[in-house]
């Protein structure tokens, strides 16, 4: 339990409660949502009974007052505030509800701010940048009573395939952990309680289909699934964490205690709350088969270390308080979780609260500062891939034709994922306006450029109807430049073609989009690709024919205005990517972080190397790297690596300095390349700046033959560039003896600029 | 060590032997082989030496003598001898080397019978027939003075993409077991050493990518992946086995000596030597990375566990020397393998023989019972998988048109896979014969045939040619019925489509045959279909389309006449899929052993169950399948299932008759469907038999939470049919307690039929 100790008052509440409110403040309650399917078997497990009935010894939480349906903030606050008063004066304990929600690329609210989606955060690999944005996230929920959100997503990128990609930071464990404990800081400083999703091990699942099995061992888990688990723990402080619905080799991680109290509580000293993930309990019974029934469920999720059930406990407090009294539960076990779920309750004041006063009204949930972070956010993480030269296209020639083509250029959806407000639940009510701005990138182009900007949607994301292309050729034939404009639609399980439940099975351009680009190319026009997807797709093809190719992860609402000030060259482009390009689904799954038989290789007739590598990225400068300077260090010690960039183009512009590293011999095999630090830098034209990074050598640890995390001496090779690419390389030897890692060992790479 | 204790002899010949003497014994040359790439690296790794100056302190293996040149038998029996009396009658130590030769589908050497590729050994579910076919390839080896076979492989197919599939019997560990267990005891029943291979993990490689790393955890290594082998060790007897090149969870298997002693020898008490696959010791320094040289990677292999490198000492002998002359290597863990060694050779009658004698000459390799085992796997393993009733052809009528099209209708070398000595080793060397009669599809079917059969190839089994597409459809147009003969080409790394190093990235029949298939079936004539593969491809779209298709995995030198017996109904199919039909490469890994989530379901957009499920095959008679008669067993005990199965259509024919289960409710997540048991019957028309079932728990068995293996008490699903569809079902309850599974515990299935 917490560090500090277990407050009197929250021992007394505990001592206190009958069984009946004990169960009620470890429950959620999600009034009416029974229908709609935001979540797996919803409509199976929501019940229709009343908040009312289900609050009358209490409620742990109350489930998304604000993010399901598009009502107005203030009306929400004003329900809100009377079903608070009604806990705090109409129960015996007298406790408010914890209110949570989904907050992952901005408030899950009407009219709030939606920022881009986190692979592109990864993309600018500025994790101070996403701090600020976790700020204003918490900022607004604080302001509208709302105590919890449940972001970040820490699953490192295993298989492109996967559908929930798109709420994925990145392919690196590392760069996924150094993000988004600064989402985690960020909201925290607000007195909003961040959730570390999901732990553990959802995004290596088989094929890339969702809720599939997880071929994974315990060495693959530990060294790369946990990895930002334990940053965000043990660097961001975290309040609450919430399950996977994983099963890694056979153990569905809900009902796991080696790994949701084992690791996480008794080596990492995590002290706050574990949630649900919705429904995730009943999960146990109805789609694993580990349970006989919702009580045997209940029992195996309350003693392995799930606290709180979400989203409600229609399928979980009946079961469970006929478990108790069949007498085949510790009280211990129930009380402990009640006890997390006060501490919690009493650290967020919740236990003071009375709701006397006037709900909040007229909270901007979209102001010019939330615009200012969604602007740079949109603009460092577009990611120039490939450019022969078309890019930038000049804005202020007259006399230049753009003809613009797509389904995503005019469509204020393909700005935003699947867990944004808009997309996650506006596709369920159709016709209900987003209620905020957010132009498309046709609108921004016409902004940004002076010539003739033309239009043609040629196709939708989705569908096979191709009576679009007569038209989208003849705008390709008469421009001088086609920007074809392609990608997703986010959305949820089967609405969409990316989002939670949106899997690929061939990584290809949804629909006939492939066919629309082709069809564009062979018109002769020089084609600039913009894709705005959740997942990398497999564009070889592409990356061989078009004149550029631009790749921006969904980029919320500022992105449009982002992408025609990259094409107009206003802004020089700097993102790199978080995920390397898939060279086909059938080459998947596929990591970077692949030892050296994982990638191409004299033993197959098939490479599997990726067309454009994770951490690459073009810009409308050029960069030199110097030497890399690096000196041998103790395997205990720190790594210090320098390096001199000069900008030598005619173009100001950012550099993303990457170093990274290879062991060449270990007692395990280890990846032929993995991120050791990085560091944005903005250097003017032909001016030169030195990084000097101070590695900790944990960044080299792995977990040994006895699963033991260790960092073994012996020669590493450290680059800069991407993980492909060597920009200036040099060969250091860790020296001593083999050092175990604690969590008292630093994590975070720095680097000190000049 | 061997439980009978080691011979006072083999202890005295350690005693004396010089470290190079005994180095000596635990190595292998490959005369002649520095050049041609039968293994990867092989040119890299193989020296020019003499094997004259190699055996000057005598020699463990003699590698390959017979099998990688075209060279009479005759001819290598008596060079064999010369240099086993140079052993005998030149050395101090006076001990002939073991010979070692692969034999997977046969004894690899020219002339030699060629059987059915193991995916048909599958097909038959027929192991008694494989023991047969085992003991024809030992009584070869035997005659030729061969005394160890490179095979069985025990691979359980994990992803179809991977090249060697045509080496592995199945999808499904018990199968598998089986099946390969018959193989050991038939070859070993001549006093050949049979070898398990690849021990373990290696099917299991990432993306179906040829040694890729391995993701699994210790649970589906234990459940799985080690389950064939534990059969053959514990029922079979098996003299010796291969490690695998694989890593599992980032440690390579020939370092690994949990596995290599742990499980192999102190669990399962195998008794018999190591060997390395080719190069495998020198790939943990070159591939793996975890020994900084050759010398290094030697003593890691010997400390694990492996006995014997492979094929040859050149890169290890050396390397090992120094580094017991720089005391790095306990000088016990040398004497391990060298007596391992010694007492093989002894059990093999090596320490008594003098080759004094005249070497073999004339040895039939290729007999009436070579070719009569060949037939009946191949008639047995042939698979309808769908027929709209085109099937089968009426041979008498000779007004019948068949127009007989695709590149691997008129081609021997499609009746073979990569480890036969026709596509292992001639395609090394183009324009040699094969030595023996192989008719190929079109010959069988000119033979079946009275009517006209006509021919066009179409296309090349690779590259894009498609110049013979208009001749095939104008043979097709003039059919009455076209049969389309297409599928794999079998070789080595790059040469060929299916075999060792030739993985698929799209699962789609290779080069142009799926246009050729689509062409023929645009001119109305009814298509059968017939898949000459190695892997099982994603055909659904010709499922749809075709009137039938019948899939043979590589059938052997009577595979071609049974493909035409199949198709006039001379023969009534009775093969069952050994491997799912995969959907698409994007849904791989697949396998029919999956948990409830492993599946398609609620939770993902995309299906990924395949389109013809393990155990999936038709006949051309119709069985019902009676009241399936099950009771409740204790945890320790046995199931018995009885059933009644009635040919109910008009002609004879066998039934493959499957039990499958489903543990409905278990400490770790278990698959909706796995096989339980099966037994092969014949009908004749109307007849009914009734099959009895008597299945071991332990076929229930699994590794609970702490990974001890055990049965758990609750409910069965059980039921005939194959793994998707019941053809008559029931429930049982396991009962008492827990049961722990141990190495003395019935591990098959028996069935009585009456």
């Amino acid at each position: 339990m917490r560090k500090e100790g277990i407050s009197q008052r929250v021992r007394d509440l505990v001592d206190r409660l009958s069984v009946d409110e004990k169960l009620a403040q470890i429950v959620g309650f999600w009034e009416g949502e029974e229908g709609d399917s935001v979540a797996p078997l919803q409509g199976e497990l929501t019940g229709t009974g009343k908040l009312d009935d289900a609050m009358q010894h209490g409620l742990g939480h109350l489930t998304r007052v604000y993010g399901t349906n598009p009502v107005d903030p203030d009306e929400r606050a004003q329900y809100l505030w009377e079903r608070q008063r009604a806990l705090v004066q109409g129960t015996k304990a007298g406790i408010p509800a914890l209110v949570h929600e989904e907050c992952l690329t901005g408030l899950s609210a009407w009219k709030a701010a939606t920022f881009p989606a986190p692979p592109a955060w990864g993309a600018t690999f500025d994790p101070e940048l996403v701090e600020r944005m976790g700020a204003l996230i918490g900022e607004s929920m604080r302001d509208l009573g709302i105590h919890q959100g449940l972001a970040p997503v820490l699953d490192v990128v295993r298989d492109p395939r996967w559908g929930r990609v798109e709420e994925c930071i990145g392919e690196d464990p590392y760069l996924v952990g150094e993000v988004a404990t600064k989402y985690v800081t960020g909201m925290q400083s607000q007195g909003v309680d961040a959730t570390l999703k999901h732990f553990v091990g959802y995004s290596a699942s088989q094929a890339g289909r969702n809720f599939a099995p997880v071929h994974a061992g315990r060495r693959e888990v530990q060294d790369v699934l946990l990895v930002p688990f334990e940053m965000a723990v043990l660097d961001g402080g975290v309040n609450s964490v919430m399950h996977s619905y994983a099963e890694i080799d056979g153990v569905p991680v809900a009902a796991d205690e080696t790994l949701l109290t084992g690791v996480l509580r008794d080596q990492w000293g995590f002290d706050g709350t574990v949630v649900a993930d919705y429904f995730g309990v009943a999960f146990l019974h109805l789609l694993h088969g580990i349970a006989a029934n919702h009580g045997e469920a209940a029992v195996q999720a309350l003693t392995a270390g799930v606290d709180i059930e979400l989203p409600t406990g229609d399928a979980y407090l009946g079961p469970l308080k006929a478990a108790i009294e069949a007498g085949d539960v510790d009280m211990a076990i129930v009380d402990r979780a009640v006890t997390r779920a006060l501490v919690q309750k009493e650290r967020l004041g919740l236990l003071d609260e009375t709701f006397e006063g006037e709900p909040p009204s007229g909270v901007d949930l979209d102001s010019p500062a939330h615009r200012e972070v969604a602007r740079q956010l949109a603009e460092k993480s577009a990611i120039l891939v490939s450019n022969d030269g078309t890019l930038p296209l000049a804005a202020q020639d007259d006399r230049h034709v753009l003809g613009v083509i797509g389904p995503n250029a005019d469509r204020f959806q393909a700005l935003f994922g699947c867990y944004s407000f808009a997309n996650h639940v506006l596709a369920l009510r159709p016709g209900v306006e987003l209620g905020f701005e957010a132009p498309t990138v046709l609108d921004a182009l016409r902004d940004e450029f002076s010539g003739t900007v033309s239009f043609a949607a040629g196709c939708a994301v989705e569908g096979d109807d191709r009576s679009g292309f007569d038209e989208a050729v003849r705008v390709a034939t008469e421009a001088d430049t086609a920007v074809l404009v392609v990608g997703d639609d986010a959305g949820l399980f089967g609405r969409g073609t990316s989002g939670e439940g949106n899997d690929s099975d061939d990584l290809e351009l949804p629909g006939v989009q492939r066919e629309l680009v082709e069809a564009v190319l062979a018109t002769g026009t020089p084609v600039v690709l913009v894709l705005m997807t959740g997942r990398p797709y497999a564009i070889s093809w592409a990356l061989e024919r078009c004149a550029a190719v631009v790749q921006t992860f969904f980029p919320g609402e500022e992105g449009a205005g982002a992408i025609a000030r990259v094409l107009s060259g206003r802004v020089n482009p700097s993102g790199r990517l978080p995920l390397s390009l898939p060279r086909s689904a059938g080459a998947q799954p596929y990591t970077y972080l692949h030892p050296k038989l994982g990638g191409n290789g004299d033993v197959t007739s098939l490479a599997s190397n990726p067309p454009a590598c994770f951490g690459h990225g073009l810009s409308y400068t050029t960069f030199e790297h110097g030497a890399l300077e690096a000196s041998d260090a103790p395997t205990d010690g720190t790594i210090t690596a320098t390096v001199t960039v000069t900008n030598t183009g005619e173009r100001d512009g950012d550099e993303v300095v990457q170093l990274y590293g290879h062991d060449v011999t270990a007692s395990v095999t280890r990846p032929v390349a993995q991120l050791l630090g990085f560091q944005r830098i903005h250097l003017a034209a032909g001016a030169s700046a030195t990084v000097e990074f101070t590695v900790p050598t944990t960044r080299l640890a792995f977990s040994d033959r006895s699963y033991r995390r260790v960092v073994e001496p012996g020669s590493v090779q450290l680059w800069t560039g991407d993980s492909g690419t060597r920009a200036s390389e040099a060969t250091i030897e860790l020296t001593g003896p083999v050092q175990e890692v604690s969590t008292a060992s630093p994590r975070i790479t720095t680097a000190a600029v000049r």
